[in-house]
């Protein structure tokens, strides 16, 4: 089985991240990589930002599919292009906060978001409202830490990000923690300790829950909406991702 | 008062009649004119093609911002790029599929939409809940006829259209349709007449709706969310969307 | 085009301040005006109040009906009557209520509201969940002065709810605030300057998509629900209101 | 104790019903009687008919607190005025739509309803949203029977009617049926009959339900929101309803 | 009419209070009791206990049937085994936190809950959910005390929690409470002076509305999902529950 | 890692089936094996069942920790007995309806849900809601097989309850069908065959994403509502569960 976790900023280091969170749960019959596309931008913290990280995004499943990769994990917590990359993979596509969404809910009644720029807490409670989480998640936070700073936090600053997640924990009464940024996957063990909830990271929850689907034999369903995507003309600049 | 819809598929009939269409519904003090993107694709009826369709919406909105124009209106029913487009553009943005919603909620309790190919409604079912008027609509149909055929219908198509309609809001027992496309915008009194209930185009709903938002004066709020966005990097092929 | 405002209290001088917030955001093709019924209570701030305000705005819209008025606003943020006015109305009606929460949908993620006396709140509140706004709406909140005292508040009192609505702004993480009064319309430019988000005030929200929808050319629908009003007996103190 | 039953129509037979009904389920203790007001209209079957109710209803609530009623029930389906009747009784008052929800709520998992006029559904449905049964409700029906021709319906009538529930249910699959009109309250026998499920009229429901509150001790919560109506001018035609 | 309360832990102090705060609500034809099964936990504060005492309390419901008892109250916040019990009951079955969410919300627009231990308020929420109260419910809290100290609490600890009763309304801004425990039915009239709304205890508000059921001639609907258990082999300890 | 399942009805046959289901998703380095109570019904199939069933699961949780096992699946679609599961278990414990709802929507917008007779229905319906899977669920559906016939099915039952799982796919427009019974788990592979689109059995679908969570090193929240159970009397019958 081969899954592949797609960075969709152009940040090298954020991609390597990824692959070593990730390959620390899976057994030996699953092969793990990470990659990132060759356009776009280097971190995603708004939505102009996140809109053009989907054409890179689209560009690594279409490659992914060339090389028999078996399912795709997002690893960005705006689940950019979900709905275009399940039309356009061979294999299941999950997102990050999708998966973390739905691990969280399995482990308590209620569960906390803890994400980087304050900007971004709008599309994380667009997506919980979207996927039915509404009723499971207590509030979503921002611990204002830009997500290219994540990488060099050092000590201090991840247990900055581990109190904020601890307040968030007594404020909203909840049972759980979401880490709301693929650059935070590193931290879990850390935070965890501070906050004594589990604390759920969701490039390792994509990981886990791709296996099962794998596993199971299921991939998104081809009936009407995610069918793939008709031949058509694409002009321009974006003609390279046409469909024939 | 300068409005822009822009027609975020690539084929020009389209934005003559999107621009036609508007243009009936503005008084003498309002200009009106429609465009469409250099890039992506010829129209949009999957997942994949709406996501390639926004970085030419974003080009349309930051050349409208640099010739002054103080609102815009994303022509096309999925509403593509709505957030983007809305923390790049210096006035207020409507979505044709929200603004038709807003509309068709001020003149009755529930409402039918009617899209094109079936395999649209999915997204159309998302807008409707994620812009709260789950309550409000009582059912999306389709009338399987896609989008770039709907210029060239002749009197039979589009009565083949009005009668879905018909058929969609005695089943659904609504007390309005909602026409699911920006090239269904010349339908409107045609179709009208066959169901006998208000029918609403997005299109003309948004040019309405947008020069009451520039006439109060206000436009998208910039605490938070909805801020410019971040100057960043932007690798490859889409260096050209850089803010610097 | 021909737009009349009611203000369904009998307090003239606010019907006065209705028309003149309203005429300044209509083009020259718009006549606009505002009017008050001949019975019913001074000002609206129970549900008591509400009720027996219905009686006079009925009244009001027969009387538009047969000046041939082609759109009311209901300039009260309790929306009294709607529903029957809907249906003796030849055109459309709106309440302000109503057109403020569509607007500042339009304009960010979520919008707080300040209403006149605390008590006002469940009304409003019911409001928005009938409507469908209970997504977009942060809060609700009141600055406990009387419908009446708004008129002669001065500049202190005006700043004193301009910081009320800049607390519940920060208060709610919101981005937009919705004015809970008609008596409030004249505030807008002040407030917004002080709270630094767009301030929605419901008169001349209404009054612009009033235009837009009479433009569309779309009414209230005759189906069902909204049919006029069957002929039926009328006694007592109410006889004048009996359709024959 | 002394109940009140107000039928908000002129009709006498349907008061003189309406007590009839309400007199089977109250023990010993307990005295009935039922009024209707000196104005408004003969039946209600539109929202502007039952706005017109509403002050006919207020003067019955006034009258009733002046002899000492213990607690009301407003006879009409639409729960016409129950908001303002809360604030000016001096006794907890129900609703008949809002009673027979809550009974039907605690006999199966969802319940459907058969209303008079297609034309009062959307009422119904609206009233089922706001008291929160919106996940108890499988389906809002109408036998399309006028209100004031069910006194006189008949052995076959009724038994149309009981056919029209019973297939509601195998189409809702339900567990219940809730008659939407105060007019139907003889009928619950025979319906029930047909139909093979607990058949719930609101009158009887709301009339076994002001028992249980009133035995309890608790009334309308006069914290806020149902406060009494403070005193307030009241002009013209409607000046008998000022409170001073 | 015989109502019958089934307290469904083994504390018998629990069951005699349960039965004297019923006795007051009843007039001369009502004949009430209260029981308690012959096995399981002292009392009911986490999941684990409520599973382990729905046994006894269908014991006490088989019992019941056999002695010809009219309809049940479970006596116990969490409605345990409530959906089990009105498949086998041959009259209504209420629990008395829905018996008490029925009450709250026919006083005023929201209302607090004020539980015992916090682990409680899981159970409380996800019951307030189920029955559609989540638009009227405030918030939920906990006092912190556990159940079998209640009965010895003496004035300063009813104090305590009259106290935390009027900091949860004043905070959540609600018109009345719900106490959240059986064993808090006594302490009604002491917390209700000190809040100034309306407190509602779930076991004289189940006895009340059973008592209105009853009178109305309905039960629990045989269509379907609560038709009587089927036979079936029951195997071990459990045995004795088999129905042949 | 060790995985156990509990069938907590006490039918060996479905006890090996569910086994022999789950062992085909594990890789080499998970030990499966599933396990029946000693005590309760034969199967489930109503409310009265499912109570009843509870004790003999609590029992085998009980046995699984002394085991060593490190995480639960409980083999029954009503999910009984889930919260009290989780607050005894050391390791997590998921739910098979839950986990199938998970899994359906991660590969389509809305799936439909395939049960055996139709009172169970109901059950479903609920813990779609409690899940927050209602605006991912589309319909739920029964067969009308009794739980012990499946066993001994055949082609042309199997075949049969495919077919429903078509009807069911077309007539709710939906993406994917859940089987809701642990005694079709063997069926998927035919049924998919039939129908065209995924279709997700639970019992596989709990047995992967246990490993997800185990891996990924969480559990069930020990704060606050899923603590331990405290120490408590049990009497009676049931005295074998006191905790001490």
């Amino acid at each position: 089985m081969h899954i592949r976790l797609i960075n969709p900023n152009t940040t090298l280091a954020m991609t390597e991240l990824v692959e070593r969170s990730a390959a620390r749960v899976v057994p030996a019959d699953v092969r793990i990589d990470a990659v990132n596309p060759s356009m776009g931008p280097a971190s995603i913290e708004s939505h102009y930002e996140e809109a053009l990280a989907v054409p890179g995004l689209l560009e690594q499943i279409a490659l992914g599919n060339a090389s028999g990769v078996d399912g795709f994990a997002i690893a960005c917590f705006g689940d950019p292009g979900l709905d275009a990359a399940r039309e356009l993979s061979n294999g299941p596509v999950l997102g990050i906060a999708e998966a973390a969404f739905h691990a969280a809910a399995m482990v308590g009644r209620r569960f906390s978001v803890m994400t980087t720029l304050s900007r971004t807490r709008g599309r994380a409670q667009e997506l919980i409202e979207r996927y039915g989480f509404a009723g499971d998640c207590a509030g979503v936070h921002a611990c204002d830490i830009p997500v290219l700073e994540l990488e060099s936090l050092g000590e201090d600053g991840i247990y900055g990000i581990a109190k904020a997640c601890r307040e968030a924990v007594e404020r909203d009464d909840s049972d759980a923690v979401v880490l709301g940024c693929a650059g935070m996957a590193d931290f879990c063990p850390q935070i965890s300790q501070v906050v004594g909830v589990p604390v759920i990271d969701g490039v390792v929850a994509a990981t886990g829950m791709l296996q099962g689907l794998i596993r199971m034999g299921v991939s998104t369903s081809r009936r009407g909406e995610y069918a793939a995507p008709p031949a058509k003309a694409m002009a321009g600049l974006l003609a390279p991702f046409e469909i024939r």
